[in-house]
């Protein structure tokens, strides 16, 4: 149950189906997931929102593509976002994490989530060998 | 300032000692800092903490270390704890994390934040492609 | 699937008829969801939280019932509370926000989640001139 | 450094006064925090929070007053607020919380910050039997 | 829809099985639930979670049992984690928590979000007597 | 204490500049706050994160600008982020909000982050009234 409405025919507007063809011709797949198709709903920020993730994660940069991914799907689940959970982890494993290294991602967010609640209770002052400035 | 007294002296706990011990060893260095100084109010809380950091991160595992205190840290911003953020960033940098990769690391959990926030805004259906279930 | 009892009859409790005759009255709509009907389970809650909910939404005040609205819609989303996020961007397009006022808020949202993850990660110093003390 | 102006003789409005007045004789102490000092930039919701904070935790209830404000601590460490998590711990403390059972609520907010982040990666089906309804 | 494969036969894996028997005989049930049964797809990570769960939860400490669900159920929520808010409202319950209860744990839980939002709002200064160092 | 590096006459950098003079001639004034001085430390980052920021926030559009810095605002309480808070407040008592409709703005965050706990508490069906698709 979606907060707008479902697409209908999205790729009848020609600015939809551009960024369509573009996410089917990056990632080598006619697999349009429905994020996506839901965001069709205002053309200008489908394209505003795929151009920044195309930009950030489908563009070579320093950082290998499953390490983003997992970095993403990291942040997704912290912030309890079932939606991107489901999509980082599968595009992880589509990149190439393995389900140990699925199993190894989970750790560490979990002892993050842990820790970070315990630091978050206790408050401890921030080391002044940790700042940049 | 911090919910628990400031340690005094915390080493004088044949515990504590041996923690500070183990963790100056793993790391090569002399440093502790502070959450593990004010962790030290409780002995078993700060064995079993310290026990659990150091076999998800400190051991060698699938994952590079340098890579794995990057989504540490993404948890950590993610979860909004100052103290995390500062402490697994420099734990990061010191692990051979660049500049150029810190600012990327940055860029995507902005990313990640954003449509975190549009998806959780829009709540589209989860393709059934992405389950494993 | 929820955590309290399904409604079973809750107006047979002349409190909980009483807050359903108000909150049908003030709408001006037959309608009562969800929320109410679950929350029934405990008559003074239910009582407590409507009367709230009614004094700082549902009363005439400086700002109007769609920005009100929209406001709240923006906390839910930040929250991930799935619920609120319908009920609150249903009330907002009841209340007269139109299809592109709703991507406008979105927009907001979504940079707004975005450099909440940006200024986490850098930590900048508050500019003395943002403070009112 | 706050949002709002720091409080300059609040007690000279007789609203500000009479709130005051009743946190000093519901603690039984002369000290009135800073929440309340700033609060007091607007006596009306000063009025309603202090009404709602003194129901619910300052009147004798089911739940003793050590383990409500244990439990409103957590809730707060969960959120990362800063100035909740100090005063409500205080408060624990002040109303018997012993050393040893502030770190043994910190072990069970840790660990549930852990799962937490587990499970909202994980995504398992909730169980029929846990549902009420 | 889960992000690991659904448990196939686990106890087939006698790491696994030797994890659900323990789950049974110290819950005196032979109830166990989807999350011990999706985490079995990885018998370590299980192995590792119930041992933390069990020595946190279902060892006798200084708070009672139902006062430690309660308190677990409070960070859950506030964590927005749906699994983890049915499991362990019900473990309270199961653990003797009553309706009444229950509907004062609500009451605090949504005091302090509200209270947390406000603080997080208007940024008041920590006061110094309730610090510890 | 910031995590990158504190900035060091950054307009030395031609990008830096043109971005710095942008942001002087968008507001109107000669004060570039620190999370753009910061931002400059990796100034592609800085020219994508003001170009959203200035589309979405800086120009024209449905809403009026303080609504949009309301708004802003509240997203950024609810994720606690500090710098945030203090900026998107300071930008809408730029904009015209009064220190009423700050009162006000407060008021909906507080009622709207308490039921949003009570709601994520009890996990009421979603009524088909209120969904789109």
């Amino acid at each position: 149950m979606a907060t707008v409405p479902p697409p209908q025919d999205p790729e009848s507007d020609p600015r939809v189906r551009a960024v369509f063809d573009d996410i089917r011709a990056t990632r080598g797949s006619d697999f349009v997931n429905n994020l996506w198709r839901y965001l069709a709903f205002d053309p200008p920020l489908l394209e505003e929102v795929w151009g920044e993730v195309k930009a950030v994660m489908a563009t070579e940069t320093l950082l290998d593509a499953k390490t983003k991914e997992m970095i993403y799907a990291a942040v997704s689940i912290a912030n309890s976002c079932e939606y991107c959970t489901h999509s980082h982890l599968a595009a992880a494993r589509a990149k190439g994490m393995s389900a140990a290294e699925q199993a190894e991602l989970l750790r560490i967010i979990a002892t993050a989530g842990k820790t970070n609640h315990l630091v978050n209770a206790i408050r401890p002052p921030v080391d002044a060998a940790f700042t940049e400035d």
